[in-house]
This record gives C-alpha cells, structure tokens and sequence, in this order.
C-alpha cells in the first residue's frame, strides 16, 4: 500500500510508480487539507532532543522564550509580544475578545473563518461580527467604508477591529499596496487591524507581503502553525502595546494556556530556526502551482485566481467522479449542472511524485 | 551536568553518584510539578511512527477513534462519549458550561482548581462558583447538604453540578464508599457529578476506586494526561447521555477541537494500550511514598495526610533553605514563625536515584 | 403652543384650527415614533387608584398576578406563563438566551430588531443571529430552508429558534397562513417559533391572526406595551411548557425582574381588561391607514405595502422639507437622486384632527 | 379595612384607632420591604402633568436631560454622567461589566448584594465576584488588603474594582473617614470604587457623607429610586471620565435603555426638585428610629447596629408569633433555640400612626 510505504520512509522520497499511469492504482492520496499528516521531521527531532529537561510551566520554558525571540528577530520588531496556543479558533477568540469592549464588534469578509467556521466562537465571548460581501475573501478600505456608512450609534455596535485572512479561505492573498491601505484606513478610522494567519507561509510566499511588514502594519496576526508542518500551534504576535497587557490573563482564562508549553516552544522554536516555516510555505505553493499550471494547460478554469496551497479548478463531474477513485478533497460547490469546483490542498508533506501521479491522471481522465 | 545526562539517556535510568553525599553536588532537579518533562518515552515512538499517515481532521483520525474505544472497554462501559482536549482548564470550562443553562451554577470545594487557579474562566462561560470550604479539599453531601440550606429560589443561582478533584489540589484522594455517597446525594438532589482528574491515575492507586467505577458513578470526568506523561492532553469523559449530544460543538465553540487530533489520539491510544496511564500513576505515588516515608522517619508531619504525588512536609526554614540549593519546588504556606510545608510533586520521569539524593540531603540537612 | 393645549387636555380631541391651512402654522408634531407620548389615560387612572396598596415584590404582586390571568384568558390557554418585563430587547434577549443552548443560534431577517438595532444585545449573550434578507422583512419556510442547506455539523452553530417580528420593523404584517407554514416548518425541524410582538396590536390588527392563535402556533412571543399605550413594559408569554421552566431565574439574571413588578402588572391588568389593547392597535391603524390614503390619492407611491401603523410613502425632496416644518419624522432612504421614502408612526395618542392638518399640508406641498 | 382607607387618602395622615390597643386589629401591615408601595405622590402628578409632551426616545428626553442636570448640580460636579435604568440589579451588571476587562474582577463583601441575590448577573456577564467576609457588610482598605496578599498573578483574576453598598444589606452605613480611606486605598491599588446606592437616601441620612462627596470619592455610584419612593428606577452617576465612553451602547446591550425613557427622567427630575429623595430618605430612618428606640427600651437586641430604614432586632418567638398576627416580615435568622432576629423595613409610605399601633402591639406582647 502506498501510505503504509510513506510511512516506513523517514524523507520526502516516494516510490511511485510513474509507469503504472492509465492503470488502476491501489492507493489513496488526499488533498483534502494541510493538516492530514503529523509535523516536519525536524519538529520531531527536537522534541526528541529536548524531551527529559524540566522546565517551567506555562510558557515560561526556554523553547517558548527562545520561540518568542527568533519570531521577533525576524519581524524586526523587538517590542512584539509573542504567546504560543494550540489552534487557530482560540488565537482568533481571545485575541479578539481580550481587545474588543463588551459593546465592539469585528468586521469580517462574509467567507472569513470566524464567521463561516468557528461555531459562534466570537459570539460565544459576547461579540459581535459584523460581515461584508467580497469577490475574492479580501476586505478593502472601500468595502469597510460602505459598511460604516450604515451603522447608526447607541443602538448598534461599534465596529473596533478588523480582520482579514492570509492567505484567505479562498485561496486568495494581499499584497502589500493592499496591506499598507488597510492599515491607513484602520488608524484613520481607530480600527485595529488584525490578520489571521493560519495558512501564512503560503500568503506571503505567494504575494510580496514580507514577515517584518507584519510587525509594522498589524495590530496583530498570529502565525499558523497546525497547517504549516507543525503538530499543532499558532503563535500570537501583538505589535500593539495597548493589547499586549494582561494577555496571559485572557489565555488562562480561555483554557488556552498550556501547562507544558515547551511543546509549542520547541515547533516554534524550531520552525523559526533558519527558514524552516518559510521553506514549508513555499513548498506547499510550489506543489499547489503545478497542480494549477497542469488544470490551465488542459484548459480548465478556476473558482478564484490562487497562487497559494489551496486552489479551486472546476472541473466536469464526471473528472471528479474519475479523480476520486485514488484521491481525497472536497467538492467546493456546484458551478453549473455538469461542472463544479473542487478543492485541493497542498501540505508540507506533499510530495512532488504524488503530484506527478496526479497530473497523470488528470489528463488521462480529461482526454477519455 | 546532571540534567544533561538525564536527556541523552533514553532510558529511565540516572548516572547518581550517591557517594557525594555531604558534599556539594552541581545540579539542579525540580519537584515543583509532574509537567515539568516532556513524554513518556512510548507516547513519542508512538508520534514517530504514524508521523507520515494521511488522517481526517478534527478528532476523526484513527488514532482518536481507537483511544476512545480503549477507554470505553476499560470503563466497562460502552455508551461513554470520549473526547480529547489540550488541557485541563479546557476541559473544564467546556464541560460545565455545555452541561448547565444559564442560571445554573457548579459546586466546588473552596481549593477546587476551578475556583483557585483557572482565571475566573469558568466565570467567562457566564457561570457561577459556589464554594464550600473543607479542610482537604474533599466535598461531602453533609457539606454540600449545609450549603444548599442557604440557596434561595429566583434570587440566587440554582446549583446544579459537583465537581470534584481526584486526588485534590491539596494531595488527598476519595475513597470508593465517599464516591458512591456523593453518587447517591447527587441523584437524590438534581446535581451532576463531575471529577477534574487532572491527576486521576495518581488518585486512583491511592485508594479503592477502579478506573470502572468512574464510568458508573460519574456523570462526567476527564482522564488527566498532561501531568500523567503525556505532551499535552486531556480526555473527556461523559457517561450521562443527556450531556453527550452537540458536546463537539461545544468544544469548537470554545477553541478546544483541534485540527489535528491526531496528536491527541495517538497519546491516549498509547497511554492506555496496555495499563500505561496507571503504571504512570503508581510510578508517581510510589516515589513520593518513599519521600513521605523519609519526612516521616526523621519525624516531621504533613499538612495534609497525602498518598498521592503531592505531599505537604512541615520543615524548618533551614531546612527549607538548605534543600534549595539543588532541588526546586513551591513553599506552599507558613504553618508557623520557623516552619513552612513545602510542596513537592513528582512525575513520570522522577527517578529512584533522584529521590535517594533528596533523601541524603533530607537526612544530613536535618541532623546538621 | 399646540402641545401644550394637548397636555392639559384629558381627552383624545384637539383644538386644530384647520381654516389655517396654507397659512404657516406655529406648531410641531412627531411622527417618528409610537413611544413619544406617555401612557393610555386609563393607565395612569389605575397607578393613582392602586398607589398605596401594599404588595410582593417581584412580579407576586397582585396586579401582575392578574394580568397573566387575563392574559391567559384571551388566549384560550391556561397552561401559558406570562413574564412582565420592562423594553423590548430586554425581552428577546432574556426569551432567546434562556432558550438556546451554548451552541445554538437564532434564525432573523437581516432587517429584524434583534440583529439592526439592538447592538449585540443577542451576541453579548454568547448567541450567533444567523440572518437571512428578505424583501419585506418577513420569513418564510422557503427562505429558512434555503438557509439551512448552507449549515455545516459541528463547523458551524447548530440553528435552533426562529425568530419573526409582528408587525414587522418595514410595517408589513404576517398572516395566518403564513404564521401555520412557519409553525409546520419549525415543528417538523426542531427548530422553536418566537414572534417579536414589540408592535403585535397594530400587527393582528392589519391581518387575520387572532390573540389566541399566538397561544396555538408559537412557542413564545412577546406582547408589546411600550409602543401600544403603556408607560413602559412587554409582556413574555410562553406557550411551550419546556421553555417556562426556571424563566424567572434568567430573568433576575440579565436584571429583568423589577422588585416593583406591580407597574407592570396594573398596566398589563388594564390593557387587557376588556380589548383597550387591542384598540390602541386599531387606532393606530385607522389614523396611518388615513395617511396611506391621502398619500396614495396624490399619487405617491410606498417602500413597502404597509397597514400596520408605520408607513413608507416615497416622497419628492421638496415635499419632504415642506413636511419638515411642522413635523418630526425619519427619512428611511434614498430612492433615487430627488426622492426618498420617510417614515410615518402612529401612536395611541395620535389625533384624528393632527392627521386632518398634515393631510392639508400634504396636499398644499404637492400641489404647489 | 386599614389599607383601603390608607390608598384612599392622598396624604400621608393615617386613621388609626389608637384606642383599640390590645384588643384585636383587623389590619395587616407589612414592614417587609420598602417597595411595598407604589410611587410618591408628587411623582405621580409630574407623570400625569407631563403625560402628553412629545418626547425623544432612549433617554433624549427633556425630562432625562433635567434629571441629570438636578443630580450633576447637587454633586457639584458638571462632568458626572447620568444615565437612568430601571432596577438595581441592571445597574450593577452594566456598570461593572462596561468597567471591567474580561480577565478582571470586582471585589465585594459576601454579604454585597451582587453575591447574595442576584442570580449570578455579574457572573453572566463573564465577571467573577471576590467575596470578602465581613461582621458588618462594610470593607475596609484592611480586609482588601488581607485579600489582595493571595491573589496571584495571570492564574487568577485580576481584581479591578470595589464594590460596596451604602447603606449596607445589614443595615449598617459607612462614615466620610471610611469612605474617604476606601477611596485613598482604591486610588493607590489600581482599583475602582463603586457604591450600590439601592438605598442611598437612608444611608447618607445616617451618616456623615453628603451626596456632593459621592462625586469626588467614588469613580460610580448609583442613586436608588426604586427603594426610595419612585415606581421605579436608578439614576447612574459615573464620575469617573475613563468610564463614561460608549455607556450607552452598553446599557442598550444589556436591555437597559428604555424607548420612553421619560418615565425615568420625570420620577429623577421629580426627586431632585428640591430636597425630596432626601427627605424621602429621612422619613424613612426616622420611622424606623422610633421601632429601634422601642426595641431597645424594652431591652431588646440587635444583630446589627443600624441608623437606617433596615432594623434587625432580636425577639423570642413568642412576640415574632404575635407579631406575625397584623404585621409581615421577614425572619431574618435564628439567633439561639427560642430566639431570632426579624428585619423591619420602613419606606416612604411608612405612617407614623402605624409605627405607634405596631409599639403598643410590641409592649403588650412583651409584658404578656
């Protein structure tokens, strides 16, 4: 079995058998997200190496502190604050209700995931999201403008934050003419500007957004690591002073501060060592890219223009039907009564051979 | 260094050179708590060996799944709901707040880790505390029986859960006949019973109540992994079906439903193949014995009568002092001008050969 | 002054002077709402009667007592529970957050007050609104079931109440076919039928639901009397038995019950001693109806189809500043570059004879 | 019957037949509360005078503005806020849940009536209570201090703001050098300094604080009306600059903000007209004097020592059984096997008439 192999291998290699195209194959790969597999080899050497020290609870460990500084050293911004948690629904939750006043709502794309797949989370800490149509999943100093247009005093909320996704649930990214009007827009408007980053490698790999640009044009973002190689994490960085205090507070509060915060200290840390977390974005998009480059060459459209991990080609039913028999991911949505978009998904452990496979089979089935 | 030998071993032996005692030894070993190490050593060749395999996101991964089904057999009881969560505070706060409606509060001892130590959040759900003082964190239906005389019908909350630690925040453990009297208080009187057992395999071995015995006479309970050799990781328990439906969204709702539960599954299925989670627990309680053994012999007494990995000895203050040099640990509160009880807590990972240094130390400390 | 006669009056006749029309007239009157005036004469005629009697506090008091029995009475339901409360976002958010469970959502149309013009008032209970547009305000099974498709398990909240206003805030109205749809359609999936009564009068007046069908085909609703006569006040009536229990728990919690629940039960207790509610909706009615009338005669046409006691008509500029000089009102939206559609309320203290005078102005405006 | 002849008279005169003393009365007067009654007369003729006045909505009323200027004058600070609620409970759990960030808590009394009965509302609003044990209802800097030793940082909350009620729920009332060392020790510790005034009339009264010191020594305090006289209501006082913004927003959130807000305006106007409330106030510690100064020359004790219009005289209970025959309070605790104490409630529709007939009902029971 293909996976069984994958397994045993301890690299990136595949076997794959490349002359077996137009056959039947009895393997199952799945595109179906970026956190299917466990963390990068070199995250597990380190926990390994690190696994017997005692160290302080609470993210006061040497890993976490390290973590802290390599991410500010980085950003370029000494004055960040850095706080490791364990997934993407609750750095989205405290950050947001530790910096909202009961009576302050955050703006949202209508496809931005605390509206669309977070399960009243924000709600669930008493605020409001107030959510804005978009073409692409990217909010735009235009777009919130109209919205503010609407909103009477008293007797509605005061909208307070912002918050955009990169790259977006579709696949999308900003650039950074587009970064730089948000954050004018927002200090104009006292709005704070925050960015969830849970596929972030892949956005700024895809656009010319840097890392330090972050720490200058964010209120605050965090940095995803549950679908960047890690086993689980993201790392909440806070640029602005005023949210930075008694953040610990909301996390304990929140039940996201983790007694043995060294296991997020060591992926971090080591994520953060050299280029590792970049490395893994650019891998995702590169493979993502030939994925893309093969659908547009047989001629198939897409549901949004993805230079990311995820993209969305739309394809006739009976491809999909075809594709499925060795492949896993979602159907996305119906785009007329024969066709629709799928997604797929790149990870940190795709590898290049499966792409391969894939393309194969692509054609194969496109030209039956 | 002593903890740098500790790390390159692989195994649970320690390079001790008890012929030292009396003189001055250059480490430094920790007591304060059991999160203070990463591992067991079976859960990460467990990690390492699935790392490559393709899993369904959001705790429907294999390794979840089998978690639950060993947890189940071992409870006896197959209509248990089991669900993995990163942390105890976590699992607190989104069992209690998806259990009561609004107006209904949870009863707890006055040390009851809900009430001291996790930042009002289960206050942040919207929910009250009542606390009921004890003198070792034990609650009883007498207690509970005398607080409920005061309850006032519209005005004041309706009581409607008991939670309890087992062992307790202050060492001590409930004995099967005081489970099964809070059982029966508890149905008499409308209150679910629900157990915090963040140190559950420690205070199972120290009394008479079988890992079977929560299944039946719990509502809830969750099975403490981060402080019983896991990486993180904590697994709820519900027994009472009317808790059991919509409890995953729930823990979306809070931030508790990782992506990748894999790293969840993969620990607990590890911890309880075979009887790994409670070898934990008595490795634990077996060598705070043989420090109780020692405080007791050399005749100093306890706060609390403790026979689980949490012991209390009253020392002297040069004493105190005198153990600081090389070993860590928390001074837990003043008993008098020249006497405090420390606490010290040990863990998977603490060696025998660790506990015969500190009881060298102890000795000549005393009789200096 | 002309108010000023008004107030000393103690009847419902004014001292219009209508051979003024087309001259300027020395007065100002506001139809912007139906809460600009105080309460029903015989209202206040019933506090001065009762002021001394001494009585329970809390809503026991006999007033309150009795004004559930009439209540109950005119409903033909004697197993309903009626909570007196003082405003109406009071009411939905203690009714919607005693209903819901942490998970769950409520269903609005985008327009309704819960989700315009209550600032969060729903979300600060941990709620999600789940909104659906709609052209004239109103729901409808299609539209929900529409919404439904959409709804993920687990991601996403689990919707479980529906929530509809009568009259709605555009002035249309449900009718009773319509409202056995939606009862059919919530039945058939779990999902509760909640009707805002904020304007109900005036709403049952302007269709063919009866009192008592309110009592038949939805599991609460609420009966409103700050804009239908009173000084202030709703009253919560709850039809389904699982939903009564422990209500005045929650009501005490989001600080909604009045230690001096007698106000609200002398004017509840008058309301609906004979049909004084009911014709405070008719009156209502009558006098929009009267302007709808002249508008439509002129020519004009509507935003909305209304006969319920607010009313759009779709005026030129000019006209609307003309109107401007002697009456208050809310310009609702523009329609096009010279027009803009107002908005008209009718109170119970509105005079047949103001109407006479704005009706001569309109006249005179269009006209000129 | 006794109360009939009472709401029949528009003045405070009381037909009494001091002459039947010792025989059988066939009257029942209760001194359980004082919100028996209805309103003060001067305020219902101001709601009758001022009923048909068009007025703005929420609060914008002329009346509402009046109110607040009378309050701001009689603090003798021109930038106190002054916002008008409905009830105690709405006061206290939007004052300190727009105060407070989410990780902080309010400290009070456990005899504070935010802990004793109101239903968890602060905990509904995500907050947590500290409670302090006190003999008297009363904190001081040194039982704060005494409690803010064993707070810990980020693992507990963060306390922020003090909460005391003046007078107390024992009866008790604090002096100017309390107040003025509350306030210095808040001002040095970070915390804010909050009065519940549900009973403010009756607790300067008995003092020495005057009303102008409630606005400079406390950041907020609340006037109550409902307990003092009018039909309902509380007067918000916010001096503190920091905790005036987006008020509003948050009393609409929590369902506070009444649409016919004049009700509240003309009843404060009413009170602060001259010296009213106050004298209001004084009525009420002076009828409750005259049962103190009975209670104590038959020899009877006190639970507390209480100038206020709460008394707690301690009575075997025999005479609480005689008693009970025409008078209805409530037993407020058992003090030995035959003896508890009862609390009497006067108010502002207390007679002195019915004081004396309850004196001679005390004297002959306790001579019998």
């Amino acid at each position: 079995m293909f996976l069984s192999q994958l397994e045993k291998s301890n690299t990136l290699d595949i076997r794959s058998e490349p002359g077996n195209a137009g056959k039947d194959r009895c393997f199952m790969y799945s595109f179906k997200n970026d956190y299917s597999e466990g963390a990068h080899p070199l995250i597990l050497d380190a926990l390994l190496e690190n696994n017997r020290s005692q160290q302080q609870g609470y993210g006061d460990d040497e890993y976490s502190v390290r973590a802290g500084e390599l991410i500010r050293t980085k950003l370029g911004n000494p004055h960040s604050a850095v706080h490791l948690v364990s997934g993407g629904t609750q750095a989205n939750l405290v950050m947001i209700s530790s910096t909202l006043r009961p009576h302050e709502s955050v703006i949202s794309a209508v496809s931005g995931h605390i509206d669309r797949h977070e399960t009243g989370a924000i709600e669930a800490t008493g605020h409001r999201i107030e959510t804005i149509s978009t073409h692409d999943g990217k909010l735009s100093p235009e777009l919130i403008a109209d919205f503010l247009l609407q909103v009477e005093e008293v007797h509605m909320c005061r909208p307070r934050m912002v918050y955009i996704s990169n790259s977006t649930e579709l696949g999308t990214h900003y650039m950074k003419d587009e970064l730089l009007a948000l954050r004018a827009y927002c200090k104009e408007n006292d709005l704070y500007l925050y960015m969830d980053g849970a596929r972030l490698a892949s956005g700024l790999d895809a656009g010319d957004i840097t890392f330090a640009d972050l720490g200058r044009y964010t209120d605050a973002f965090y940095i995803g690591g549950t679908k960047n190689g890690a086993l689980l994490g993201e790392a909440i960085v806070i640029n602005n002073p005023a949210l930075q205090e008694y953040f610990s507070y909301n996390l304990k509060m929140r039940g996201a501060l983790l007694a043995k915060g060294r296991l997020l200290g060591i992926q971090f840390a080591t994520l953060f060592t050299g280029d590792l977390y970049f490395e893994i974005g650019a891998h995702m998009n590169r493979t993502a890219a030939m994925l893309t480059a093969a659908f547009a060459q047989l001629g198939y459209s897409f549901l949004t223009p993805s230079k990311t991990n995820q993209i969305f080609p739309i394809l006739p039913e009976k491809v999909i039907d075809g594709l499925r028999k060795n492949y896993d991911f979602y159907t996305w949505q119906k785009t007329d009564r024969h066709h629709a978009a799928i997604r797929l998904v790149t990870s940190w452990a795709t590898e290049e051979a499966v792409i391969q496979l894939f393309i194969e089979d692509l054609d194969r089935l496109t030209k039956r």
